[in-house]
């Protein structure tokens, strides 16, 4: 696996591949590798010639207070992770050779991200819409495979790219979750193991949501009501929003139709976990 | 010269191109062609193996009360102008193909379109941003070619490429000027025989300020006060804005150094003109 740290490194490495009409896929991470990045790479492989990864922990994306400083960071271990899974070239830039100045541009889905966890992070999307452009603009990828887990970065990547007409396919892969449900996420790593226990209350919360739905229920506030109820319960647990949203506009559903998105996000002590589940009504 | 209104069509022709190893530098227009446009042609052809031209009346970038309506529209004497100039492919799209459904996407860039055109055209940048992303994704164009008569346009299009590094460099080529000195632009159609002649009042208010300059003085806001009492004395022109800017952040200067960008608004008549000067202190 070739580890390339310049942006004019990865464009003369496409430039070869491109005369050889080979694909890239690219997966996007912020590092600290894990199955849920790994099953990424695997559909990645399904899609192109190649699969690229980058990992850089964003600091746009961040707000302040957040955990941009120790945000997990292991190279090595990442590169291993990778390497072993196939990934031809990763990525790895320093701050400065994405942000040698501060952005002039910002980029911005004001509607896609005004709610969910738009609400609570301010700034995070424009980060993410910033920093998804600039690594696709450097990498040129045929494809670039994003995560189900975070949905709402999904579906304003998604949008940009339909909107700036950007030379790329977006897919979303699945969520990849640990054997009691628990969504895989880099995050995951903060918690200690009350906490690790408590944190399956988020798809306790969306299974028990997608049941009431499967048993007839379409009211958009008794669904959001059981995802509360269920977060409720459990004392370690402290709900930041429970949704019932369109799963491409993420507008709030007051009764369901054909397809839902039910999304939460909680904190666990004091680590922030998100999760979501599309269901389709029968 | 190929005709084409679609974007696959662009696409495929690029990608026809790129394996040919042949290169392409595009001249977005809103047509109207003139010989401003055609010198931009020429300089576009010494940067690559094949020009392309756009021509779209991008109704995002026009506010409320402004001429998106009225803006001249003739393809047939667009497209034999261009084609005569030696450009190997034009696309002109209509408007539901580059805007299928309203952009949720907004590219903005907030310090360098808060003052000169920005503050009394809101909105008129974003527009101006979202479609040249637009455009050099589709065409994906070595090199875009842009004229300096439209000043702010060009710095927020060269910032906008550097902070998404979208892969293509950008070339600013001089204003072309009547005999008289009256800079090209599309607009000047709408002048009636007595506001023509009057037009001429911002180029000669923009070498009177440049002669200031020449003589000694380096106070911005005396430099500002030539440009504003020359056009003045035209009873035909009514002043938007006189400026004295640097010419790379378009930040007003109290004291002008190597470098100081002028720059003018009026309304002769019903029609708006601008007009800029770059001056090298001696």
């Amino acid at each position: 696996m070739l580890l390339l740290t310049t942006i004019t490194g990865v464009r003369a490495r496409r430039r070869d591949l491109r005369l050889q009409g080979r694909t890239v896929a690219l997966v996007p991470t912020m590092g600290a590798i894990h199955e849920g990045h790994l099953c990424l790479v695997d559909r990645a492989r399904e899609l192109a010639d190649e699969v690229w990864a980058t990992v850089f922990v964003n600091p746009t994306q961040f707000g302040p207070g957040e955990d941009f400083a120790h945000y997990p960071r292991d190279l090595e271990h990442d590169r291993a992770l990778l390497a072993g899974r196939g990934v031809a070239l990763l990525f790895a830039p320093s701050d400065k050779e994405i942000y040698p100045r501060p952005s002039a541009t910002v980029v911005d889905l004001p509607e896609l991200t005004a709610g969910l966890c738009g609400t609570f992070r301010p700034g995070h999307f424009r980060g993410v819409a910033l920093v998804v452009t600039k690594l696709l603009s450097i990498a040129q990828p045929e494809w670039a495979v994003f995560g189900a887990k975070d949905w709402q970065q999904a579906a304003v990547i998604r949008r940009l790219v339909e909107d700036l007409n950007l030379p790329v396919r977006i897919e979303v892969a699945p969520t990849v979750r640990e054997a009691d449900g628990l969504a895989m996420s880099s995050r995951n790593a903060y918690l200690d193991p009350d906490e690790r226990r408590a944190a399956t209350v988020l798809i306790r919360a969306l299974r028990a949501a997608e049941t009431a739905i499967t048993s007839g229920e379409r009211d958009g506030e008794a669904i959001r009501r059981v995802l509360t109820e269920v977060v409720a319960s459990e004392p370690r647990a402290q709900l930041q929003y429970a949704a019932v949203v369109d799963p491409d506009t993420l507008q709030e559903l007051a009764r369901i139709g054909r397809l839902a998105l039910l999304a939460l996000a909680a904190h666990v002590g004091a680590t922030r976990l998100i999760d979501n589940l599309l269901v389709e009504v029968p």
